[in-house]
């Protein structure tokens, strides 16, 4: 009755085999043959202990251990399958294959339970083919409408649905996620940042997941010849956007030391080395726990955006992307954890989550928690992300103990 | 015996009916189906008169007017058929319907001449299709290997020797371009920059051909993730990037007024909104036509970036691409054109092109001039490309009384 880190280590393998980019780090993009075969290994797990698979709007997976009231609320366990491209070993994967052994452990050991267990895989968690992050999740809950997932395509033009259904999909379970059936969400997750590492602790419990606002500035100028051009007749739109991205550095600095502004794509229109570009198109990612120091930030963003363009005669645009509200989790459920921690004789650390997470879609429906694990070095969404197997053997024996004692 | 305005406004229109890109501009890439259409409509041009059609090594097309001198050099007259992706209508095909207009003209007007009139084609100047301009004049010149042909490929992995051989184009003079076997070379072509409109002329002579130091920069740091990384634990590539980019237009304007610098690409890697670029890779492109200020300015350019990567932790590295020399036109042939142009109660303009040209090319063998004709607004290489009828003309007979005075 106790957790096995030999046998977590083997699902953690057994899944980063099914990978788009062997020499490059983890790829495993929704729906793809590779997320295919990692869910196929998963429901196979799950059917060993004879859970009951379904397929909700999504395409989130729910693999459920029926209690004994077989109708109470769910104590939710879960993470996603889905990684970034050239991502790690661990982001999303540490969270299921904990569930998983949770499961497992409950299960093989006879424990009782009233409560079902859902070990839960959520689909598109990072947006990395669809554009989107927490798809699968926000579908199920309703907070977007499902209708939207015909229009939802990947870079290939590939639908949402499309996509789901070139992957077997079938989506047998109806409902939209309701309070009233869920007892709690619960959440393991590497804390892809380097605050535990560094204050030597090996459990985070988060309080709240930063809110994020993501856009796409695009700066327009006049594509010409590079050769023919003089640079006082040019109206190069990079050179607009390299001003207003050098100036985003200094806006998150000096918005609060908790701020972060992020440009992680450029895209220069026609992007030949021997044309001036004539657009450039750059993405923005600004996240904070404070939804004022995000807005604020936005806003110095915008004005430089305003400054740079209006001295250089360019114009630019604005297209938001994603958006959400900074979340604070369950206070109670940090409470619970922090003393199955300290009967574990682990001193756990309260943090916010710089990255958004499923389980702050599910904290508008649930109590909700999560256990944050360290990162060596503060690394995630690259080949180097590492968390310990001692790390992740903890954070399961810890997500156990509070799955026992919500379920009980 | 004059120009014939009408007839080169038909020319244009028939062969810009020659398009892939029908609604985004002209496209015509070397050897294409369209570009196929366009070189059988000047062979039909060209044998109404009685040209020799011949096709050299490099894909090059030439049409001889025989002159009294049977075996005399050839006075050359000539520009390219092929376009950038959404070019413009001007760009080249100008140069050919010139030529083509100056051999009917002197046909037709029985116009003694002693010397043969080559009317030419010069293939892939762009380098649009096989990455490499100047190609048909370097291979036709010696000055590229003709056995590199078959590695030269498009992104298809289409070789130059299979592209031409599917464009039905079989090699009929196997002969090298000599010194003693040319006169001169004439190259009518737009300006693609905005001087002669600026100065109120209509007619340009070049000097000279710019020099070109095209190379790539690669930044590396580490690519993390957006949301869990604090801004003073990022090494990212991008903000170095940006810092460098926006020094090389100031560095241009101190290097000297003739210097043009452009960044035309630029690429992050992964290129996630929600990564911290790892590495980042752009483009620059140096020109002038001195080559003491191309050197200043890469120098410059790589002082900077040696400051600002030691500044911020990251790394860069220099990849060489294309280089090529200032080139020297014909003084001589500059001031007997001026003289023609003067006859016509023309003040031209002595100037240098910020493009190279194939006549770059065969400066190196012939005495080489260049007649450049205003562009709308300066733009090039865009649908917005525009040169007047009145303009073309004026060019064109300018190149019809110096052609004639050269092969009398």
């Amino acid at each position: 009755m106790t957790v096995n880190i030999d046998r977590i280590q083997h699902d953690l393998e057994k899944i980063n085999a099914f990978n788009a980019t062997p020499d490059r780090g983890i790829t495993r993009l929704t729906f793809s043959k590779e997320y295919q075969k990692a869910q196929a290994y998963i429901i196979d797990q799950l059917r060993q202990i004879d859970a009951q698979i379904s397929i909700s709007h999504g395409g989130n997976l729910t693999g459920r251990i029926v209690g004994s009231h077989s109708r109470g609320p769910a104590v939710m366990l879960g993470s996603h399958l889905d990684t970034v491209v050239n991502g790690g070993r661990f982001d999303g994967l540490a969270g299921v294959v904990c569930a998983l052994e949770t499961a497992r452990v409950i299960v093989e050991g006879g424990i009782a339970h009233r409560l079902p267990l859902d070990v839960v895989v959520f689909a598109e968690e990072e947006g990395a083919r669809f554009g989107r992050g927490l798809l699968g999740s926000s579908v199920w809950t309703g907070a977007i409408d499902r209708a939207r997932l015909q229009e939802i395509k990947d870079d290939d033009g590939v639908s949402y649905l499309e996509a789901m259904a070139l992957a077997g999909l079938t989506v047998d379970d109806q409902d939209r996620l309701e309070p009233a059936n869920l007892r709690a969400m619960l959440e393991v997750h590497i804390e892809q940042g380097a605050t535990l590492e560094k204050k030597g602790k090996r459990i985070g419990l988060v309080e709240a997941i930063v809110g994020i606002n993501q856009f796409e500035v695009t700066i327009e100028g006049m594509a010409n010849h590079a050769g023919t051009t003089a640079m006082a007749h040019r109206l190069d739109a990079l050179q607009g956007a390299v001003r207003i991205i050098a100036a985003v550095e200094d806006i998150a600095l000096r918005t609060a030391a908790s701020t972060v502004v992020t440009v992680g794509k450029v895209v220069c229109d026609p992007g030949q080395s021997n044309v001036i570009p004539g657009r450039v198109k750059f993405s923005l990612d600004v996240r904070d726990a404070d939804a004022a120091a995000i807005e604020s930030a936005v806003a110095q963003i915008i004005q430089v955006a305003d400054t740079v363009c209006k001295d250089r005669g360019l114009t630019f645009k604005i297209t938001p992307g994603t958006r959400a509200a900074p979340v604070a989790l369950s206070g109670s459920l940090i409470e619970l954890m922090d003393q199955k921690a300290s009967e574990m004789q682990i001193k756990s650390l309260r943090m916010d989550s710089g990255a958004g997470h499923d389980t702050a879609v599910m904290a508008g429906l649930t109590e909700s928690a999560m256990i944050f694990l360290p990162s060596k070095d503060g690394r995630s969404h690259c080949p180097e992300e590492f968390t310990s197997p001692e790390d992740i053997k903890l954070g399961c024996e810890l997500l156990l103990a509070t799955a026992i004692e919500l379920s009980r």
